[in-house]
């Protein structure tokens, strides 16, 4: 190969975070924060010296995705209107874990609010960043089993969310047809299916 | 099961659309907008005749990843700093397509950029929305094969990326580690994988 930038990978050093020079940062200014969002432009120095400025940094609650799976295998789906997008997207139950809160206490309120389902069994998959250039937060994504229906809906006057199961083949293949269309939740899917394989 | 908004999955009528009521859009206001950045705060009318304003949109380039296989079956990483979350993070080759670039084609420049890597066969693993609520991008990535280095990097002045292989087994540990810790590459790697598997 090539001299230059090869690194071995896994990297035995990773957990000190040693081995690559950071960013330093110099200044932050608000471009527009409100109770939706908070965007600050940064000024930054690189570690050869050259400066950055601005660099957008969107500051966000972290995020719950819930794959709750019931005893023939099936997976708990949501289908909701994406603004952004303009497109109806079938997901996972998912939602901002609120101020104060740990992130399985947001994980059972979304499953709850979202499809009025409960679950006995609770597992995290992965605690991974959404958007580590751009964006603050991260994700947690839980699997829920043993699941029990103990009330309706709670949504919000602005939320019109669709629930149902699905086979994980029928899952996949949504995403191939475009109606499951969400990459955060193309990788809860995959993640998931991997901790079940292992509880087998 | 509770009456109320529960669907059949997957629908047949899905690609009509027509099976869940939209927003309509009123009006749009442009927050910040830049060679980087551009958020606009949009008026919208929800189907129960609730107002949404503002409701915070970002309007983004399409991004390509790239899953870059080698006769091994080992994958072609790349590890950098990502300044929002002050991690450095290690994923797969990816960047934005430029306006008027075929996707394809902008995953083949970001691999030979970031890598000097070039692949003689390439397919498409998924199209899919980044973050359909607040985001107006597709990532589409691409399964890469019979690779060859045929240069160096050729990187801008403010990028400093590594590059190496790694088995999948040890991309699933540097997930749990938190090493390979961006959740849309998460979706990429598992999605290849299934990819792969079809392949064999």
């Amino acid at each position: 190969m090539q001299p230059g930038k090869q690194f071995c990978a896994p990297n035995s050093d990773y957990a000190s975070q040693n081995f690559m020079k950071k960013w330093k940062h110099i200044s932050s200014k608000t471009i527009h924060k409100d109770r939706w969002i908070h965007l600050r432009a940064d000024a930054c120095l690189l570690p050869n010296g050259k400066a950055i400025a601005p660099f957008y940094v969107l500051e966000a609650k972290d995020w719950v995705h819930i794959v709750a799976v019931d005893s023939e295998g099936r997976m708990l789906l949501t289908r909701q209107y994406r603004y952004a997008a303009d497109v109806v997207s079938t997901e996972f139950p998912c939602g901002e874990v609120d101020p104060g809160e740990k992130p399985l206490d947001a994980a059972k309120r979304e499953l709850k609010e979202e499809t009025g389902f409960e679950a006995e069994d609770w597992q995290l998959v992965y605690v991974s960043w959404a958007n580590p250039a751009r964006q603050t937060n991260k994700i947690h994504c839980y699997l829920a089993k043993n699941l029990l229906q103990t009330g309706g809906q709670s949504l919000d006057e602005s939320e019109d969310i669709e629930f149902g199961f699905a086979k994980v083949a029928e899952i996949k293949d949504m995403i191939q047809t475009g109606e499951f269309t969400q990459v955060l939740h193309i990788a809860s899917l995959y993640a998931a299916l991997d901790q079940l394989l292992k509880d087998e």
